[in-house]
């Protein structure tokens, strides 16, 4: 697998030890959770706005309203991704902190032009609802047409990961020490009042499986 | 309540019903999370940063290294806070989305000189985990001249909230639609292997409660 590059705004600056810089790290994050926060700059002045997103082996894909100001940029925006996975309960408050995965991703995102988009929308669809593709109704043109799908390259990203107890165990104030783990599951799914069909098995097989929110 | 400020930033544009503006919504989303993304510009491109924070009634608080670049704006920031509460599984491709609640926080950051640090750090101790200040060893002054602590106003703010059902129940495409909900919750602690004090009721009474990720 090889590595994520390294530039001036990925180099693991501080912390070294959380970085990561394999691609399979990358995936990892990507492959746990389906919203990110995408953060560009409008006026000069930055912007941070969740989304979901699909991604494949080269391009992460986000999607939204053709009028959705987040999605006209022709500069190079950042996309970061974070898992909470729990508290790192230490013994000084300075110690404190968070158990947590996060992947940050810039590049310059590319608009798909309308023969690439149904094939982002499947990539993005399945990602978050696998199944949903076959099962829901596919876009129309109309659909097509007021939806904006922007691919970014994998290319450039960082990873970072921390994991495991709190790093004071040399601390002499001996107080209870460790880790609170939070974790993100599906309940069983609420059927829409109108609808008259049975909870399909790709969707109810997922209820009780983990997922960070 | 009074309500949020509408400057150019956080007047909802698109999707208006799912914008709220009063203070009580910002402090609904603020109270239920500790971790927040922090856009900033850096060299004229956007960062976003995972991170946690605390909040009063004016102020939300942010905190890290001083060596840490997103800590040392001088300039607008955004803070944005999400919490993921389901997938909208809807009978078109098109109208798929997510039951979520998220505020945005414009500001100018102000660093907190070293007499408001042990407060502002109290605020967010207590508010990540509630009984730690009173358990934990506080921070030295040592501890706190290697911390930067960021107060961005909680004036220019926005929140967006959709919570139900598709909104695609005219659609003649006949499937099951509904939600399938997603929530975090606190798992039983796990005590670092060089602690020797039994779990205390502060920590062991989150289990199972429920937090957004």
């Amino acid at each position: 697998m090889s590595d994520l590059s390294s530039t001036g705004r990925t180099r693991h600056r501080r912390l070294r030890e959380q970085g990561r810089s394999d691609r399979a790290s990358l995936f990892a994050v990507l492959q746990a959770g389906f919203v990110c926060h995408l953060g560009v700059v409008s006026d000069g002045v930055p912007m941070v706005v969740p989304t979901v997103y699909g991604f494949d082996a080269d391009y992460i894909y986000l999607h939204g309203s053709v009028a959705s100001q987040s999605l006209t940029q022709t500069t190079t925006v950042c996309v970061t991704i974070t898992h909470v996975d729990g508290l790192v309960l230490a013994r000084s408050v300075f110690e404190h902190g968070v158990n947590y995965r996060s992947a940050m991703i810039y590049g310059v995102p590319r608009r798909l032009d309308s023969d690439e988009k149904l094939s982002a929308l499947r990539c993005l669809t399945e990602h978050i609802a696998p199944g949903q593709w076959d099962y829901a109704r596919r876009p129309s043109r109309k659909e097509l047409a007021a939806t904006t799908i922007l691919a970014i390259s994998l290319e450039e990203a960082s990873v970072k990961v921390r994991q495991g107890p709190p790093d004071d165990a040399d601390d002499p104030h001996d107080v209870w020490a460790g880790v609170l783990p939070l974790t993100g599951s599906w309940q069983p799914p609420v059927t829409d009042p109108h609808a008259t069909r049975p909870v399909p098995a790709h969707i109810s097989r997922r209820v009780g499986t983990l997922s960070p929110a």
